[in-house]
């Protein structure tokens, strides 16, 4: 009995699998729709589980690190992120990331002579720029570096709670800090005057994109830092960035944590 | 207006955050329950909702490579694993995993000189060990390496049918394509058979885990394997698995894609 329900699955399995077209709830037999008027708001709710399901399945893939270079988000996605974003799921992972890499740092025994360093990120891993994206859809429009300069020089940005929460943990512990962020050498001051405003009270280093690294990928870029950071004697023991540009390349830290960003991304 | 919307938001923001323990949607005032028996029901769907908020945050964090070293799923996310393997989350996922790799694949300029190599991995990457699993628990039962053996020696593990369509684009376009698995050496011929009935008609090697790197983890033996094939003059272009274990560390591929897998993690 197992074997046939196990056969039916898969049956269903494969011949799911074998159709390019996505499912489509709209095509319905027309008579059902006429005669059952209750089934249009099956319908409906049908096409709402649908994009849900869609849009779960590509915030999977971004945060998976399986999708090629993206400009926007995908347009049935927006009510979709903008739900994410604004409600408790993003808060969620925030605190589930947060939590994870406090309790890994404190199982690891620092040397104590000051080379254990932690990097974070800057935007949507200390600070958010999300009231920024309320007012530009998002991630659906196209990036506007001006509009966005704006936006930073006003020094507006909150803290993450819980990246905050983190970052408190990681300098009791006795870490190094080390800020690697892809902003400009030109926003250096407004960022140590955000940066403190949200709560972030010090550092051991901030490192911001000079205009010699303004055309390398934030790969490249930040590789090339943790490069110099392990030449110089550092150990990178834990990297917190809500970009796999952050994360990935040369001189990976020892463990990395992906905050969550479904908004855009940076190559 | 905007500013204060946005300052009642993000003090709603901050004042969520600043809670450790989660949210307990059963917390509602007494009264209200029992003055209203409705609730109760928008209460068990809250409590609903707040299940698949968690279990789904899990599962990211899981995919983004967030989590420490884990044996079993959440006891409690057992019903939300189990909808999503059995039901189309999992083969949305799937399917967008396997197109993207596919995009990806065809965009890649081949040299023709045999060198260009794609990585496969095989329990749930190429084939499905589902019907295993759904006998055990969706991951909740802590894995026994007899029981699976026995379910590996049977031979019966079918496609996945998206990496299938994958494989065959990938051989089509010109690929070397390496098998590299954590199954040891003495489930070779079987491993053959199943993937021959499953429909993996060629490849050009098999490499299986041998008596010597039994002991190592997954990382350390795939990334040794990698190396050697980079030194051999390879160049590893693409790299399917639905483990991290199967992507990350020494001689990475281009571009990696990682296949879902919410049901056990391998280190």
């Amino acid at each position: 009995m197992l074997f046939f329900k196990l056969f039916l699955f898969f049956s269903f399995f494969s011949f799911t699998f074998s159709h390019d077209d996505a499912f489509n709830p709209h095509l319905l037999p027309r008579h059902l729709i006429i005669q059952y008027p209750e089934d249009i708001a099956t319908q409906f709710h049908e096409s709402d589980e649908e994009l849900k399901l869609q849009c779960t399945s590509w915030r999977f893939a971004v945060e998976a690190n399986n999708l090629s270079p993206w400009k926007t988000i995908p347009e049935e996605c927006l009510g979709y992120v903008k739900d994410y974003m604004t409600g408790r799921g993003y808060r969620l992972d925030l605190e589930r990331v947060s939590s994870e890499a406090g309790v890994y740092a404190k199982s690891l025994e620092l040397s104590g002579d000051g080379k254990d360093v932690w990097i974070f990120d800057i935007d949507e891993t200390l600070l958010s720029n999300l009231p920024y994206y309320v007012e530009h859809g998002y991630g659906l429009e196209i990036f506007d570096p001006i509009e966005f300069d704006k936006w930073v020089q006003r020094g507006m940005a909150p803290a993450i709670e819980p990246s905050l929460k983190l970052y408190e943990k990681i300098l009791d512990l006795g870490f190094k800090v080390f800020l690697l962020t892809g902003r400009g050498e030109q926003h250096r001051s407004i960022t140590i005057e955000n940066l403190t405003k949200a709560g972030f009270r010090t550092w051991d280093k901030l490192i911001l994109r000079d205009p010699e690294h303004h055309d390398k990928l934030a790969t490249v870029f930040k590789s090339e830092k943790r490069s110099e950071m392990v030449e110089a004697g550092y150990r990178i023991l834990g990297n917190s960035g809500d970009q796999w540009s952050d994360l990935l390349g040369a001189a990976p830290s020892r463990r990395s944590f992906k905050l969550p960003n479904p908004m855009y991304y940076i190559p």
